[in-house]
């Protein structure tokens, strides 16, 4: 697309400035100028295929952001259905005279509670239903003391409990749990106290308001939540399990990578080339700490949704995602000693540790795999023990490959230094591999994790024998 | 007073149920119950004691908080303060009178526009007021047409713009770059939109409430600036400054007790009473990167204040806190690499090494101690290239050092293999400290950080050498 608009400029630079137009009616019309390349023209030219070549890239990225996940694209439609639905209770004229003008409540709760996952709409419009209702209630007192306290009394209250309140309510966003739960909650608390408390309403008429005011947040927070859940949802919850499991992949294949590139270096492969084919999996690894955390945050909020309880524990991905970021700081370190060119090491050296060092990455990447496809799948990681097993020989293994290293490597240790750094770091990486392992087995023991094939087939042998 | 309290109940307990009121009085009773413990009266005083000895934690928590950034106890009286200026709108007649029912969103606003940082105020209410605006006039456009056009179109029109325009913009915040610039303002456009497309208004009633709305929100705006403005203000790129220099601080640190540690192990110090002494300051830089992310882009919204411009590039700070963490994840293979406790290195080797290792991990931490003492006075790092060489230098001759080893390490490449890998690892760690340094200079470059006394007097000398 790109290439031949640029094409088609250069052919109208070619011939002189050529303005062709659409009209409406569907036929093309042209404007042949005088082909004088004056200043002015040359620049609005110029300035028009700058601008050109900006729309056209920020729609190549609007599109490649929806292609990369159409859920995005779901979610907008969802929005605006969301939206359309609420607007109903403007133009149904019974509706309309019930909830009164405080429908834009409604409104205003749609546009604020809608968020992607259905754990982010739940928690704030939880929060806000929550902290509506208990502000109410307080400045409701509260207006009613300073009624009854006469005149001057009256600004006296008012003005020191809007000071006090709001700063306690602001103090409390401070507090890291309450930031973490219900810090939308207290924002919303100030507001309403504020707008309740201040508002010189006789009493009657307040809490006709109140009323209506969360009638109509509650109005809107079922229509948010019911287009939320029925179309396409997005769980936070199984948003954080893939993000898991993805990483848990990245990790496997920055490994892998790292070892090809270890054994590639041999065969003299230009560096270039292969920095072009990494995928450098474990740097999402080490930036994903707060998509986790806020996931989390937001997945406690949900019910039970497909495999997962209303009481999953949650918290546990973020030990394993802090795991999965202690190996992924090691790769890091992995990674640049094995890109280090400074030194040569002596091919004898190489070829002795090579083998070995790639049965480590193998045996710890497949350590990673059967964790991620574990979660996939849901089902118990049946073969992990094994696994582990074989990841801590190859380990072995290569600490005695390195503590036989041929008589030239030990004279020329300053050459063989990134080498044995590497296979160091390597050895360290398969032992947080198996944190990681450890992590993870607390969740897969849940039940939601269905036994393997071979565990049930085993569960029923011994439940036959035991018969027999 | 934990403690003393604990000591209470335990005398109590001693003496069976025996509680004390205190009455409104300020005197108080005592209320001696039957010596016979019953089971329920047990529980409650067990209950009674848990949730007290939970209240004090709170407090102390909350004590905590205050006593570590006493700023955020002010910011909590800035909000009180200005909600209660607002508040002013609703007493003052006159004022009341003129602003009408909209003095609502004056409320609204500071509510939700006061944030800790002056930029985080200045984003919410550009942002909101722009929206607003922006919204308004398209809202105000379509609705016009609408009516234009007849009964049965109006509401094709409003709803199908509803729809299209609150899905385009919903998809609008997937764009990185947007949602890290004027994600509250979509928020607030989409709102505004549908609360001024949907309502039923009269378009001249429609005008005279988009200017009461505009013009409370520009009042909120401003009360919430000022106040944040005057008094104590915080200034995002103040705390991402300072940020970025205490985490060079806290690098400096992790430096300097990984040394400690490598030698104390050799003196034989209890591991760990060590580790209970151990900041693990690095572990605070790995995790900072989302605040950052946020301070920088709160900063670019701030106008010029103390030494940093309005156009000061904070998106440099953003590529020292990477190289810093590139620091970090070099340190924190290198921490466990000396918390190892598989193998004991042969002390010959420990002390071959030990010297020069110190040596590098001094210099390095110099260097990360200049760059933040630069900062901390925004003065040019005068003697850094010096440092920087000074490092390098013992990182060679750490590198040489691991060349010479005596002949017992070499035959002894697993015993001494957490060695060499540390070492190896701290060599590497110099490198990545030269890229800080790298990172660092584009900063002290700009004019607002001033040339230090010895640079100043080099340049009179020379100017005084050309006069003459």
């Amino acid at each position: 697309m790109r290439t031949r608009v640029e094409m088609a400029s250069e052919k109208e630079a070619s011939r002189g400035l050529e303005w062709q137009v659409t009209v409406p009616g569907g036929s093309s019309v042209r404007l042949e100028t005088d082909s004088v390349h004056t200043e002015a023209g040359w620049r609005m030219h110029r300035l028009a295929s700058a601008l050109r070549s900006k729309v056209f890239d920020f729609a190549s990225k609007v599109r490649k952001i929806a292609a990369d996940d159409p859920r995005k694209v779901v979610h907008c439609m969802k929005v605006g259905l969301a939206l359309a639905l609420v607007s109903v209770f403007y133009y149904t004229r019974p509706l309309y005279d019930g909830v009164g003008g405080a429908a834009m409540w409604a409104v205003m709760t749609v546009v604020v509670v809608f968020e992607f996952t259905v754990g982010g709409s739940l928690y704030k419009g939880l929060n806000r239903a929550t902290a509506t209702l208990s502000a109410g209630s307080v400045a409701f007192g509260i207006h009613w003391l300073a009624i009854k306290s006469g005149r001057t009394a009256d600004h006296i209250i008012l003005g020191a409990s809007v000071f006090l309140l709001s700063s306690a309510a602001t103090f409390s966003k401070f507090i890291p749990t309450i930031k973490a739960r219900f810090d939308y909650g207290v924002t919303i608390f100030i507001l309403t106290f504020n707008l309740v408390a201040v508002s010189s309403y006789r009493v009657e008429k307040l809490l006709a308001l109140a009323q209506w005011r969360f009638c109509t947040i509650t109005i809107g927070f079922c229509i948010c939540l019911t287009v939320s859940v029925v179309i396409c949802p997005v769980w936070a919850g199984e948003e954080l399990h893939r993000l898991v499991m993805r990483n848990m992949e990245k990790l496997a294949d920055s490994l892998e990578e790292s070892v090809a590139e270890y054994l590639e270096e041999e065969g003299g492969v230009d560096c270039n080339q292969k920095l072009a084919h990494k995928s450098q999996g474990y740097k999402c690894v080490l930036n994903s700490k707060s998509s986790e955390d806020s996931l989390a945050n937001l997945a406690r909020w949900e019910p039970s949704h497909g495999c997962f309880s209303f009481q999953h524990p949650w918290r546990r991905y973020l030990e394993v995602g802090a795991a999965m970021r202690q190996c992924a700081y090691c790769i890091e370190s992995l990674d640049s000693c094995i890109n280090s060119e400074n030194q040569q090491p002596p091919d004898s050296v190489k070829k002795h540790l090579a083998k070995v060092y790639a049965k480590v990455t193998t045996e710890s990447s497949k350590v990673l795999k059967e964790l991620a496809s574990s979660f996939r799948s849901m089902r118990k990681p049946s073969s992990i023990d094994l696994l582990v097993e074989d990841m801590k020989n190859t380990a072995d293994e290569l600490q005695n490959a390195l503590g036989s290293l041929p008589q030239e490597a030990t004279s020329l240790i300053v050459e063989t230094l990134p080498l044995i750094t590497a296979a160091s770091l390597l050895i360290e990486v398969s032992v947080r591999v198996e944190g990681v392992v450890h992590a993870v087995k607390e969740i897969t023991a849940l039940p939601c994790f269905k036994p393997t094939d071979g565990e049930e087939l085993k569960a029923q042998n011994k439940a036959l024998s035991t018969v027999a």
